[in-house]
């Protein structure tokens, strides 16, 4: 096994946030619960809600793409496999990857539907409710896959969010075919509840036949994932079979079992929580980061807490502080 | 003459803003002077600067459009007339505009070019410089103008940027007329250096026809208008030709000139200058909401100075925060 190229190679939706502030009476009005995720089918239905929402600001967004934007900029090396159309939306995201120093090939996709977007309400209290219509990352088909470039990556990293349309669905199991053969570690975030029940069987065989080795979920995912009593339960039925499981808590911190060993911290210190957009896919980048960079899971879980602190303290999913400068306590 | 249904009706570009942050070199290397617009003619050198930014985030501008937006804030009826193209980022713009309450009704342009876009580079101190591909706003024909809507705004307010391209300069002359014909108000902000070096006779003679009611400048633009050997000589030149002068002092705040009565304020103190993208667009909205509700020469500059001190503090041009409740301190 050659030494790889990339720290990591992530898959995910190729998206941009469109980011409006909201009451929290504009979210129960609309039926939605506050905090979570949802997806909208159809195009008719973004643009009414589109057209119900505050004016806004455009930036690029998706879930594993926050999390190679993150690592980039915490220097690891990065690539990115998603699929734009060939729009300004799309021109947006994959100027704003690239220019993230992280090596994005895929084509943009010609004609209908237009580029990804999530409709991001974002609440006083700086919580967000996102609202997405997966457009043309819905059609990442297999043959986008760049098999030598998986290869060529320590870790693949995937969103439980791509699992649910079916032609991204097969491109992941066969990337994690490429990546299991080249004898690189896959890493697996279960992204919200409503994926993991609608997926549940499928992520579960995946776990159990050793296709995953990395799992990031929050208390609730992780619950609803096993299926457990409890969090405890979870951890317990869980953590034996995957190589290391990082359960995030919000405001509680984050903990990580790996080998029998398990490590918790605090959460970082916040100013003032202005947009919790993207704060699990930034903290799923500093851990990763760390990992790849010789740290111990106690000094990657704080790494991960630092990047998540700093994504919530502004609006949008993507880090804009020097993430290096701050990474400096911990690597220091 | 009636009483006019709305307060101000804005003509002006409809582009939308690519904000990203930028290293002094990156400017001085690219050939830019920091701090100033530039227009971009072509196509192909807007995608080539685009390429060499960082990511960015994408939030409407514009500068007569993000002064209407902060009146609207303010409680004041408005409404906007400029060009976008049949796209997405024209989709964003008048999104955006409409959410938040101002009247827009001019169609959107098919084919080429693309909605306008102004690359904003934000330095670390704050500074934005800017380059714009006007895009179809460089297309707004006299024949989309609402005269009927004209007559019926208190104030008709037009940007010089939009001076420069051919069709909406004859479309600025001819709203000029209509809003004369109503009785109504003419303002004008002098937008830039470098267009009223290409316009200044143009401007003087507006000026000199008595079609200006009040001019927005500040010191630099004022001194170019007039070729005056210093900011008080231009005051002495210009201020008796029209009913009121507004000039803008950046951190010293701003002064106003109004039949023979000058006064001036201190600016808002801001806790930190993080863009001062839309500084100018947002003092002209407090001092426009000031002097069509009412309030006297020196609270309307006291509320223009409080918007411009909002709108400085988080990156774009379009205000965030509750500006009624901001402008209560003047008001109330």
């Amino acid at each position: 096994m050659t030494q790889p190229r990339y720290d990591v190679v992530a898959i995910g939706n190729a998206i941009v946030d469109v980011l409006a502030p909201a009451t929290d009476a504009f979210i129960t009005e609309n039926g939605m619960t506050k905090g979570q995720m949802q997806l909208i089918f159809s195009p008719d239905d973004a643009d009414a809600l589109y057209a119900k929402m505050g004016a806004g600001q455009v930036i690029s967004g998706g879930s594993a793409a926050n999390t190679v934007a993150g690592m980039a900029r915490l220097g690891s090396a990065c690539a990115f496999i998603g699929q734009v159309a060939d729009d300004e939306l799309g021109d947006a995201f994959a100027h704003d990857i690239r220019a993230g120093d992280i090596r994005f090939d895929v084509a943009a996709r010609p004609g209908q539907p237009t580029t990804g977007r999530c409709l991001v309400l974002v609440t006083p209290d700086g919580q967000r409710t996102m609202n997405t219509f997966l457009g043309a990352s819905h059609f990442l088909p297999a043959e986008a896959l760049d098999r030598a470039l998986i290869a060529d990556a320590a870790y693949l990293y995937i969103e439980g969010y791509l699992w649910d349309p079916e032609e991204p669905r097969a491109a992941m199991r066969a990337a994690i075919a490429v990546a299991k053969e080249a004898g690189r570690k896959v890493a697996f975030t279960t992204s919200a509840e409503f994926v993991i029940d609608r997926h549940r069987a499928d992520f579960l065989r995946l776990i159990d036949d050793g296709q995953v080795d990395v799992i990031f979920a929050n208390e609730a995912e992780l619950v609803a994932l096993t299926e457990a009593t409890d969090v405890e339960a979870a951890i317990a039925r869980l953590a034996p079979k995957v190589e290391t499981l990082v359960v995030t808590l919000a405001e509680k911190g984050a903990l990580a079992v790996a080998g029998g060993t398990r490590v918790t911290v605090p959460a970082e210190p916040v100013a003032a929580v202005v947009d919790t957009t993207g704060a699990g896919d930034l903290f799923a980048a500093g851990f990763l980061h760390g990992r790849t960079h010789g740290l111990d899971l106690e000094r990657s879980l704080r790494l991960g807490a630092i990047c998540a602190a700093e994504v919530i303290g502004h609006v949008g999913a993507r880090p804009v502080a020097d993430l290096k400068a701050l990474a400096a306590q911990v690597l220091g």
